[in-house]
Parts: C-alpha cells; sequence; structure tokens
C-alpha cells in the first residue's frame, strides 16, 4: 500500500510508493567522468574568469595568479546585477523590479579531476567557511536580503562547467521556498514552543532509521516525507538560525559529515549527479529560535520532475527507511 | 539589465534574465524519434494493460479488443491504490494516511507514431472530453479531492512510453502548488472583486505583446512571470473554474487552440520534450467566481531544474515577450 506523508515544515504531501521500490543498482545515473578540454576554473587560467573577489591562497602571493585552494569569482553570466537601484515598478496589474543582487562561484580547489567529496576534511572545510566569509561580506550590502549557496554537481543537475565549484546568489526577495520553510517552522515554534527541526533530529536520533550518518555535532538523514530518492539532510545537532553564524570550530566536523554522506551517496548510487542547496535564515535578520539551517543534497535519479515542478505534488518510488538503510550499508 | 518579476498569483518571484536571451536554436532538444518496439498501448495489445476503464470505440465492438480511438486503462504501476480507507494516522510528529486514490492512462490514439498535435481537432477534442469525462465519474467517489490531468511528452519529460498518453492522478488531498494558487486568486478576488485570470487576459488581449495564439474561445499566451522559456499558458477566455464544467462545445474550439498551440511550440522548438498540466479547481468544490481553469505547458528546454526545485527561486533565460514572438513568427 502506497503512503501519503505530510513533510512537517512546509505541510507538503508527498506519495511514497512503498511497492515500487527500487534497488539502488535500479537507478540507471549518468556517469561523472570528466571529459577535459579547457577549463576557465583550472589554475594557469586565472585571467579568464572575472576578476576575482577572494581567495584562498599564501600569503604574498598575488590575486589572479595561482597557488590558492579555494578561489571566488563573479559568474561571468551573472543572473542579476550588483549595480543600480531596485527600482520597484508596476506595468498594469504586475510588479517587477531591477534584477539586483550577486552571483558569485565558489571554486572548491585547483585540481581539474577532484570533485568535492574527494578533497581532505580540511579542505573541504575551508570551502564551507568561504561561503560564511562570502555570507557575512554581502550582508553589509542592506539590499541583499537572501544569500543561498548551491551547487550543482555534474549535467544533469544543471553542471555548465565540470571543475567542481559552488554558486552563490544574493538577492533583493526571499525566495518563496524559504519563506514557506520560515513560516512552518514559526508555525510549530508558536504551537510548541520548540524548533520544528531540533523535534525532527530528536525523533530521528531516537528511531534511527532514518538515520545516514550520526556524528556528535552534525546528523545526515533521510527526510521523513522525502520528494525525491534518496533525498537527504544535513542539519546540526546544535540549533543554529544561520549557517554564517556557526562558531568556527564546528566547520571541520561538518566538513567530516558531509564527506562522509557524499561518500555513501556516491558508493551505493556509483557517483549520482546531485544538487545541494544550502538553507538558511534570512541574512538580515537576527538569530532565531524557531529555524535551523542544514543542507539538502538531492541525488539526480528520477526525471518525473514536469509534473512535479507544476503540481508541487510528488511521487517518490523509494522509502527514505530503505534509502537511509542502503546509505548505512554502503561500504566506505 | 536582468528583471526580477513577481508572478501575480503565487507571488513567486523569477528572474527573467534578458541579457542571456536565447534564439529557439540556440536550445538544445533531445529527439523526439520513436524506437519502435513492443507497446502494450498498441491495437492489438489490449490485454497486455489492465482491463480498461472505458474507450471510444465503435458500437457494438468488444471491450479490451482493437477499434478504440481513445482507451482509458488503469496505470499498471499505480501510485495510488483505490481499494481501502485512507487511515489518517501519526508517527510521533509526522503524519500520514494510505496511498488512496487513483492513477489512469488515457492512450490518446491508436497509431503508435503520431503524437496529439498531429491528431485531427476532432479527436484530440475527444482526449480532451475524455479527461472530462473520467472526472465526472471519479467525482462520485467523495474520497477523491483533487483530479490531476497531465502529460509528459518524452522521456526529458519522464515520459516511460512513447505511445502518446495522458495520465490522470486523483488524489485524497489538494496538492500544494494547487492551494497556492487558490488561495492567491482568492486573495485578488477578495482585493478587486473580479477573477485574476480574467485580469490577466484582458492586460495579454490589450498589450498583446505576449500572446502566442488568440482564438475567439481561448487564448495561449507566455506568463509575465514564466518560469521557463516558452511555458505556455493556455487559458478559456470565458470565465469557468472547473475543466469539467465546460459547455461541450467549447471542447472543439479548445482543441483547435491547443493543437496550434503545440505546433508552434514544435517548429519554433524543433520538436520539444514537455509536460503539459490541467489546473483546475478542486473536483469536490463548487463552480467558483475567483479561479479559472488553464493548461499550462512546459518544454523541457533547461537542465536547471534542481535548484529551483529547492529554492523555489527561478531563472529563465528567454523573456516571455521573445518566446511570444518566436512562437507566433513560427511558420505552421
Amino acid at each position: 500500500m502506497p503512503e501519503l506523508r505530510k513533510d512537517p515544515i512546509t505541510e507538503r504531501w508527498v506519495i511514497i510508493s512503498t511497492e515500487r521500490g527500487k534497488r539502488p543498482s535500479d537507478w540507471h545515473t549518468e556517469s561523472s567522468q570528466k571529459s577535459g578540454g579547457f577549463c576557465p576554473f583550472c589554475p594557469g587560467n586565472e585571467d579568464k574568469t572575472p576578476p576575482e573577489i577572494t581567495a584562498i591562497r599564501p600569503v604574498g602571493m598575488p590575486r589572479d595568479g595561482a597557488g590558492w585552494s579555494v578561489r571566488v569569482v563573479p559568474n561571468k553570466f551573472p543572473a542579476l546585477q550588483i549595480e543600480g537601484g531596485l527600482e520597484r515598478r508596476g506595468e498594469g496589474m504586475y510588479d517587477l523590479m531591477n534584477g539586483i543582487g550577486a552571483h558569485e562561484v565558489i571554486i572548491e580547489c585547483p585540481n581539474h579531476l577532484a570533485e568535492l567529496s574527494d578533497l581532505e576534511p580540511a579542505h573541504i572545510s575551508e570551502v564551507l567557511q568561504m561561503y560564511s566569509q562570502r555570507t557575512l561580506d554581502l550582508k553589509n550590502d542592506a539590499r541583499m536580503k537572501y544569500i543561498l549557496v548551491f551547487k550543482n554537481h555534474g549535467t544533469t543537475a544543471g553542471a555548465s562547467l565540470e571543475h567542481a565549484h559552488s554558486q552563490l546568489i544574493a538577492t533583493p526577495i526571499i525566495p518563496k521556498r524559504v519563506i514557506e520553510e520560515l513560516e512552518g517552522a514559526r508555525r510549530h515554534y508558536e504551537f510548541k514552543e520548540r524548533c520544528i527541526y531540533c523535534d525532527i533530529i530528536r525523533q530521528e536520533q531516537h528511531s534511527g532509521k532514518r538515520v545516514v550518518v550520526a556524528h556528535q555535532e552534525f546528523i545526515a538523514l533521510e527526510p521523513f516525507a522525502s520528494r525525491f530518492p534518496y533525498e537527504t539532510w544535513l542539519l546540526p545537532a546544535r540549533h543554529y538560525s544561520h549557517f554564517e553564524m556557526m562558531a568556527p570550530e564546528s566547520y571541520h566536523n561538518l566538513a567530516v559529515t558531509l564527506k562522509e554522506t557524499l561518500w555513501r551517496i556516491n558508493v551505493a548510487l556509483d557517483h549520482p549527479h546531485y544538487n545541494f542547496i544550502l538553507h538558511t535564515s534570512p541574512v538580515q535578520e537576527p538569530a532565531a529560535v524557531e529555524y535551523h539551517w542544514h543542507i539538502e543534497i538531492i541525488p539526480k535519479l528520477t526525471k518525473v520532475a514536469g509534473f512535479e515542478w507544476g503540481s508541487g505534488f510528488y511521487i517518490n518510488p523509494t522509502p527514505p527507511e530503505i534509502a537511509a538503510q542502503h546509505l548505512r550499508e554502503a561500504q566506505i
């Protein structure tokens, strides 16, 4: 019997069709093999990107030269533009404003062939700290209401360049899905006076059946109402509303948990393409008791996307309990 | 300068990145060439599907035999199941119920090689009337709160069988995106005492710049805050909240407009894969002044889906005014 499950935060129902349960090997995943060729993100080609915003490189080495371990540049084809005013206006019944914002690329490592999950925890930690550093810098611009960090890994996930990179988009509005999460979390807080994500973590730790990785400070789990097969959330066990407000010493532990989670996904699903989205609180808002930052990882296994886009109605052929078990059992 | 545009119904903001404007020929579309092979939807193979629910065939010809022009069967791998009770229950903090509902396949024509857009308007009209007939039948089951008709055309759109078909899913809950639309439309009605879709049609007819096809009874247009390149909406010019309540004589005109719209998309974009979703009012609710049924057609051109899934933040590289112009100019 298939189940209809409700996401406790957004109140979105999904169909978990238990009878369709697939083994990981049933998924056809596209190859993540890199084809090589010219790459503007490789060391030596620093002049092929817009001038860098910042980078981690040994003291004394020049900007826009080689020697960096993590490098941040403006997106060459930005979705939003930094200069100008918002100029909110109408067109008859419609509302629009200028596309003001920032669109940056975080090049995660110099090695063209390495993936984020291949890097040492110390290096992954540098990438994660760079997300925070860029967020804190952009926060100084009061026009920026939300900062969205994400990663498209592989062409199926929307990546156009194969060199490991993440992206950051700063927007003058708070995206709709973020508002939905914030409102859902607020509803729970008003009712229970507890953070809903803290409640989820407690229930998942107790039952264990949807947990993938549980380290001291971070937990990776398959959400109860997973929209997608092997959808995985990574949350700090301690309550933090903002990613960039996390204690500096926590980034290393986050890196360790993230690496293990990505490895388990890679082993179980043969290196799938995936999206990685950092969900955090609006940057201009103070620390909040009701929202809890987390990372959502979505391996790109199903193609039934368009219907789901249009309807908001998800059909997931792999129950999260089974996905969690496969990921726990993966030999890494 | 890119623009941020707000969808007036759902209040979703999208980035229209005018500078990235692509010509239709810039899109890589996957082939819609059919590969043939065994097909359970072809005449002669009626015993390879579950027993038919209904079909259009000459009087006196037997069920589950050949001779039909449109045939409806249960989905062999249904996402939801018709038998049983909902049994709403909790699992700790989570809510779930049994996956009760219906999942049907509407086989649109006997010819394996034909597409919906290839059929004569009279035949397309039969397919559309079948959507209504099945909706009216399922409405008798009070457990069914929403009936979602959609079509995945091509593998990229999620189709697993290439023979032209649509699907119908009847659900015991109203999907989230539908609730958002209903609430948005209601908000506008409370404020203006007018249907927001009627307002959109009037403004679009007046400006003309986002109109693709305007026949007497139906209009096809690119929405102001299009999420996807060449996203196209098809609406009845006259107000109808429920698709299945439309006057019988209107189906032919709808078929004519739908055929022309699909042809324009096929010519301009070289037969793209697409999703087609019928947005209508909840089946158990009476005719309403504030909601207006329509069809949304989404050609599958971009792959940046995952990030947008996660954030609800859409980046559309083709302004709808340019898409509408290309579609109007297509030589059909």
